[in-house]
């Protein structure tokens, strides 16, 4: 078993992770960067190693200064939480080549998923639905504008190598195309350090749905059910819950049946997610496999009782998953919201600063995950969360009602938030139907703006 | 079902009641003495009215000025929480002649099970065991001490109108018996405005193990399977667990349905707790019922995943409890440790004062219920709880590890609190084990000050 753990992240994840540890006796080092030095997680780990400057470039994604931190604190293990070094295959196996467990798939895994149109072609052997759309890399505008009469519009250009929404243009018309194809390639060059690209089909107002998977080195993969993330903007997510209120159990235990199947064809053997589209009609589009940890994975917890961070440090120790997929129950409904320091009237900028004052709400059914404390800094370096607020309850409506209490608790000063934009959603028709699709919040924010809010 | 309700008690119980009105959409009215016309639920609160200064006597005590809030807010129930007026029937009949609902059970109930003597004659009848003692009040020093005679010594005197430990008297041998007699009228006469008191066999080193008992107007009682609350000091609870680690199943299922078959016999109607002392034998012995929501209610709402609050609220409305006795489930462990503002080297005395900072844990499993905030006060005329930390997982280690996290993360500065103490205990062989007696927590402090601690 692991003895002891270098955290590769900040902020509530790494808090999240340290507490797993505790638990499992694993001792803990945090790296951090000039930034966060007074952060909670360099607070509560047994060791703490400054890597750099605040900029990302130079701390949490420099590899070099993180395995130096790790191989002089003598750890076995490298958790890299979400983001930053998370899908990066290159690190993965820098990790294991200094004799180190990464906690995370194994490296061919990171590859075979990071690049797109490849993750396409093996989800579609192993009997995954995918949306229409090429094989391999775009070379040309000119091939570009034949794929796109073939697909019929509108379709979607998106980074090769990319994920998390950027490098991603949407194509209505033939008039939108060239440019799209260039800037498509231009951001994709520039987040990825790779400009190919590829198209698909564009599935307009999805529901988007992901199947958590949990696998092990032994060949054994489960599914911990679906959640529907649907509430975004900027595609980030902002509302996630477990399970989805509206798939019919048919369609639910046929998307999770394929997910397990698929993540079984390839070997899966971390914990992992497999995002998908939903069209109006109910069908479902594989879109992408993250190969990490998410950020949503608490409303997955609350549901099944699983603890999926120890899962994923047991599994990557080698230990052999003991659950099997009967043993794992949907046990109420789960819900949760990402309170962001940011400014919801003027397009969701992040809007960082001092937490003058925090209070968060509590009591049964409330789960807070934050990193932030009362006196801390919401830094501009790095994304803009504050704190996740999950809840609990038997029924979905409950949920809704618990989460409306516990958001009218929750008490930031100092800094902007989307809390009030939340609270709102959290009454409005679509979203208490659950009908709510990937383009819902931005409509919503329209609305809330033609009644004088948020302006 | 009830529209707005008035909540006749202070600290983290108001805020937990508030909250569940909240969920199920009921106003709410706090009432409030003037030292805690800052406090939280005076904060989250529809509406909050002033009913007097901070003596208890003077406002939470207080039937008129409380009646009179309820009928001018126009209230159409009060939940009484716990302490203060909970368990008291001339309250409660107030109540019910305004034409209120009293959220707890029957006043004939709360009279019955007040009356020590009669409440053990009762259970008696209804096939409960109950430890050798009187059937009536003591009149008398000599029949005092013929009594003692034929139970056979150690034994106890306890108020008869009694509870919360108060009016209690053990008695070792005949020479102290005088005395002892003498105090625990005095003190019963004190506490309670009435000096009956009557005698059992003293039961030593028992574990105490209580039934969380559900019922409604129908005459429909369930359990909510059992709490193990041995670590006490001053026969305060400070550590509770739910179910009891050391409970053989048959043993389990016999006190269960014994508590069950009690409690229909009486027509039980409301929440409630049986409370039995289990001596080294693994024998029970009835000891009070609780006619009230009790403190450590949430580890039985974490194992369960039922809302006791909500279900008080309901039965109290008249709703028909529709949970059927199959489907309660022990999910897994939990526990909870009460944080006082205390100082344990000094008897555990109350420590009031200013909350200069706080910082409360988080994550998976940890629920956290308090009513103070960063730059509240501890005040000197109520209980010292600053708040209540539950934690919830699959096995009792895993409870016990995740205890000790929480409690290292927790930060509370300006008053002393028993923290520490708490937080050793989760280290201790006897604790670990789950064989700690109700006269565990006074021996471990020893044992620790003989170590140089808390001196």
């Amino acid at each position: 078993m692991i003895r002891r753990l270098l955290i590769a992240n900040r902020g509530e994840i790494a808090v999240r992770i340290l507490r797993a540890c505790k638990e499992m006796g694993i001792e803990t080092v945090v790296v951090y960067s000039s930034a966060d030095k007074e952060s909670l997680a360099v607070q509560l780990a047994d060791q703490a190693v400054c890597i750099g400057p605040a900029m990302a470039k130079e701390s949490y994604l420099n590899m070099h200064m993180i395995l130096q931190a790790a191989c002089s604190t003598g750890c076995d293990a490298i958790h890299p939480g979400y983001g930053f070094l998370s899908e990066n295959a290159k690190f993965a196996r820098l990790v294991q080549e200094c004799d180190m467990i990464f906690v995370g798939p194994s490296p061919r895994l990171i590859d075979l998923m990071g690049d797109k149109t490849q993750a396409r072609k093996r989800m579609k052997e192993a009997g995954v639905p995918v949306v229409e759309g090429c094989e391999d890399s775009l070379t040309s505008l000119k091939q570009a504008r034949s794929m796109a009469d073939s697909i019929g519009y509108p379709v979607i250009i998106k980074a090769r190598h990319g994920g998390g929404g950027r490098g991603m243009r949407i194509v209505y018309q033939e008039d939108q195309l060239e440019n799209a194809f260039i800037e498509a390639k231009q951001e994709a060059k520039a987040c990825f350090e790779n400009d190919e690209v590829y198209m698909e089909r564009y599935v307009q107002n999805p529901k988007h749905i992901e199947v958590q998977l949990l696998g092990d080195h032994y060949g054994h993969v489960i599914h911990l059910y679906e959640r529907d993330c649907s509430f975004q903007r900027k595609n980030q997510k902002m509302i996630e819950e477990a399970p989805c209120s509206i798939l019919k159990e048919e369609n639910r235990q046929r998307l999770l049946q394929s997910a397990v199947n698929a993540a079984k064809s390839i070997g899966y053997d971390s914990v992992g997610t497999m995002e998908f589209l939903m069209d109006s009609q109910g069908r479902f589009y594989f879109m992408e496999m993250n190969t990490r940890i998410q950020v949503e994975h608490p409303v997955t917890e609350a549901i099944t009782g699983i603890d999926l961070i120890k899962w994923q440090i047991r599994v990557a120790a080698g230990q052999k998953l003991t659950i099997q997929q009967e043993d794992v129950h949907c046990n109420g409904y789960a819900m949760e919201c990402r309170i962001n320091a940011e400014d919801v009237a003027h397009d969701f900028a992040p809007n960082p600063g001092p937490i003058q004052f925090m209070h968060t709400p509590g009591g049964f059914g409330v789960r807070v995950d934050t990193a932030v404390y009362n006196g801390s800094v919401i830094s501009p370096y790095y994304d803009s969360m504050i704190l996740k607020l999950i809840v609990f309850a038997p029924t979905r409506l409950e949920c809704i009602k618990k989460m409306r209490a516990a958001l009218e608790e929750t008490i930031i000063d100092g800094v902007k938030t989307n809390i009030e934009f939340n609270y709102l959603a959290l009454y409005q028709k679509e979203f208490i139907e659950g009908s709510h699709h990937i383009g819902y919040a931005p409509i919503l924010l329209e609305r809330l703006k033609e009644n004088g809010q948020f302006i």
